[in-house]
């Protein structure tokens, strides 16, 4: 049994958060709401995001996982206007979805759960260095670094409590180094990792600009990003893994 | 002869009106005004428009027939700014058409009404079905329909006097259902008709979202959709013939 | 040596004046400012545009050259806020270009200028013909030639004192006509020449709408067309060979 309500416009958010890393999405849904977490194809990203219960105007829920095409259900909700709610309602026996906004009613095939990739566990890993800095930093150092490369490094210099987007092409290369008086907070720590852009420019597209964005990192780590997803009141995480750094 | 002198922007919604279903179009011209009426290709889509000699604020006319390229007339029309004037002559010896907008003066050569298809002449339906809603539920159905496949059904419930535009796909369904209360009008009568989202997807880019548009509907019935083109105070009527259903 | 800082709007106005017409350039630089000046590799455009020392925040160089990739100098530039300044500073031993942008920094590799095509020597012309007038008219005009033609004439009518742009096509003809009181000014002459609208629908990307653009033109005429860059209080000038004409 799942029915729950809320609010259209921070629902899409929460569906775009995961949709720029995957297309289908196991949903783990129980009494305290629902959990989004996938990996990438390629495994080398990963999203997580719980929406808790409490931020639904109505949700009542008996524990299940759902297989849901995340890109399909966030294209029904592009016909919401702003202030609209949606309604969703899971039709056990029929595995369909429906979901309501407005006039409009939607019936959700829902997929098979273990047809998709399971999601890896995580180790708990003591970040090295983290840095919060306003999302347009990194929406400046990820499209720069677009110019020259395909991947780019995050680094912290610990001596000078700089925070650096950096990347290298052949002839050309690029910087955003912030100081302390750039950033919102910054605990510095040896950190120095290359990532591939490919997903970087992926999660960059739901990045709000004028938030503040949290990120783990250190030497060849698997770093971590996090923010608020606009609206929702609840905050999405991602995880990257370093590319290979030669010398 | 023929002169002719109207405002650039509502004659250029009146060809966008035509032009959704039809690249060339025979006007027939006479002292009354001009008729726009063609098929689609496939014969399966038709638009009927007449635009009367009051609406312009010059016009002076015999009787003629018109072969015209309404995606050229409509492209010149994009040079104009707002409150210009399209002024348009007929050469009849050079079969052309000079057409001036502001300073710039164009010369359109005519077709051959011949080349063009003959529209079809149209039988007088009664409805057995008539609804007027605002044009924006047409656009929320068609682009969820669009979602799951390239038909759609137009259907009124006589007893609960709902009208819906319903779409079945390979795992999803969608359905806009409207009240009484969600409609301008409703005059209820039997009416299920499936229809190919080819010709609504087109019609629709121009219909108008906050203003009325009225269905006439019935069972495997040629469906009417009607609706006045914005500034030009002149109604376009659209026929659109309904699919096979199979059981 | 060379180092300069300079407005990043009027910077990125000034490249795109160039990188209409070429993607590299040579650029001379002295101690009077930065001169950009290009042929196009047909040969058939030229543009020619002096900076001022006086128009940079700051300016210190010696004479040199650079080869420049103005695309990617451009690209660099879209990462400038409003108010934002460049700074540039050469690296003569790395031939490199380092370019500052608010936090970020550019490192461009720079081109053997003796890889670059030699800029042609302009012959002093006497135009028998001189119109300035608003950018939108040839907005306008070469639009409107681009429906019909993949050229157009430019004409003055001595005897009438009317500037003309004129093309066509198969079918259609069009043309913008320009009395005295439509044009800025008019020193009238004998001018009338073809032009291949490659070139003008490349420089008319960059031409102000509501500011004053001058020409000069006569018979099969080297024509040259002079404008004001938005912002950099400097003019940009160019020179587009004609086209041959039949009878």
């Amino acid at each position: 049994m799942f029915t729950a309500t809320i609010d259209a416009k921070a629902f899409r958010n929460v569906l775009e958060s995961v949709g720029v890393l995957v297309e289908e999405c196991r949903v783990h849904i129980d009494s305290d709401g629902m959990r989004f977490r996938a990996a990438d194809p390629a495994l080398v990203a990963l999203v997580d995001l719980t929406l808790d219960a409490e931020h639904f105007e109505h949700y009542e829920a008996r524990e299940t996982v759902l297989g849901v095409n995340i890109e399909r259900l966030t294209e029904i909700l592009s016909v919401a206007e702003s202030g609209d709610s949606i309604q969703m309602e899971l039709d056990i026996s029929s595995h369909k979805l429906t979901v309501e906004v407005g006039t409009l009613s939607y019936t959700l095939g829902l997929l098979d759960p273990d047809s998709i990739r399971d999601e890896p566990d995580l180790p708990d890993l003591e970040p090295p260095a983290t840095v919060t800095l306003k999302g347009y930093h990194i929406d400046r150092g990820v499209k720069a670094a677009e110019m020259v490369s395909n991947h780019l490094r995050l680094a912290v210099d610990e001596d000078e409590e700089t925070f650096a987007i950096e990347a290298e092409g052949d002839t050309d290369d690029v910087a955003v180094e912030l100081g302390r008086e750039e950033v919102t907070s910054l605990a510095p720590g040896s950190a120095d990792s290359l990532y591939s852009l490919e997903y970087l420019t992926a999660i960059n597209r739901v990045i709000p600009n004028d938030e503040p964005v949290t990120l783990e990192l250190g030497e060849e780590f698997l770093a971590g990003l996090e923010f608020e997803v606009p609206e929702a009141k609840q905050s999405v995480s991602y995880r990257i893994a370093p590319r290979m750094q030669y010398a």
